[in-house]
């Protein structure tokens, strides 16, 4: 099980992946059959070439993420964030939640955010 | 499936009933065969009795929670929160994720945090 300090490294660089444009940093954060539900309710994403289309759309669509307060770990192999997305005239808050496998990669993303999660 | 007005009422509820030192109203929340993970890591909590020997502790010990930013929902049936804990000298930074059941009651809490997240 990673370390808790290397599970909130991870989010981290999951966040500042984001903010320096580069989805390459962010889909190697990922395990090549991790599982991507956001927001969760919906169709989950599973394997690396749907984690690399959806994170290489949402960074093309200018996508920049601000932590709402500190990365939380668990007694576990998960570690959750509240942070807020800003793109194209609009903010959305969101609370992902993080798996981790041995190796420390991410082995499932979920993303907590509703229609009402959204302002313009 | 309860609406994201009824899950985010029943997370502003658990906190309001941590305040005002009301285990009961925190309780009241769950289904009588709900499954409460706190810390996530550690051994589950199953049911109304071991539900309600740990809010009563938690009440007890004078924890008051202070909401972090917005409750978030999602497009199913999860409504997530992230809040500090304050209690006894300590501060604990937590997220924790709820789910429900048609009923709007919670099935299944799951709480985020670790080690790390206790300030003395």
């Amino acid at each position: 099980m990673p370390t808790q300090e290397q599970m909130k490294s991870a989010l981290q660089a999951y966040v500042d992946g984001f903010n320096s444009g580069d989805p390459a940093a962010v889909t190697a954060l990922f395990a090549d059959g991790a599982v991507v539900v956001d927001p969760v309710g919906d169709p989950p994403m599973e394997g690396r070439a749907a984690i690399e289309e959806f994170y290489g759309n949402a960074v093309a669509a200018g996508a920049k993420l601000s932590l709402d307060g500190p990365v939380r770990g668990s007694h576990g192999d998960r570690a959750a964030m509240a942070f807020t997305v800003h793109v194209t005239g609009m903010r959305i808050r969101v609370i992902d939640v993080m798996t981790f496998g041995a190796d420390g990669k991410i082995v499932r993303m979920e993303a907590h955010w509703g229609p009402d999660d959204i302002e313009h």
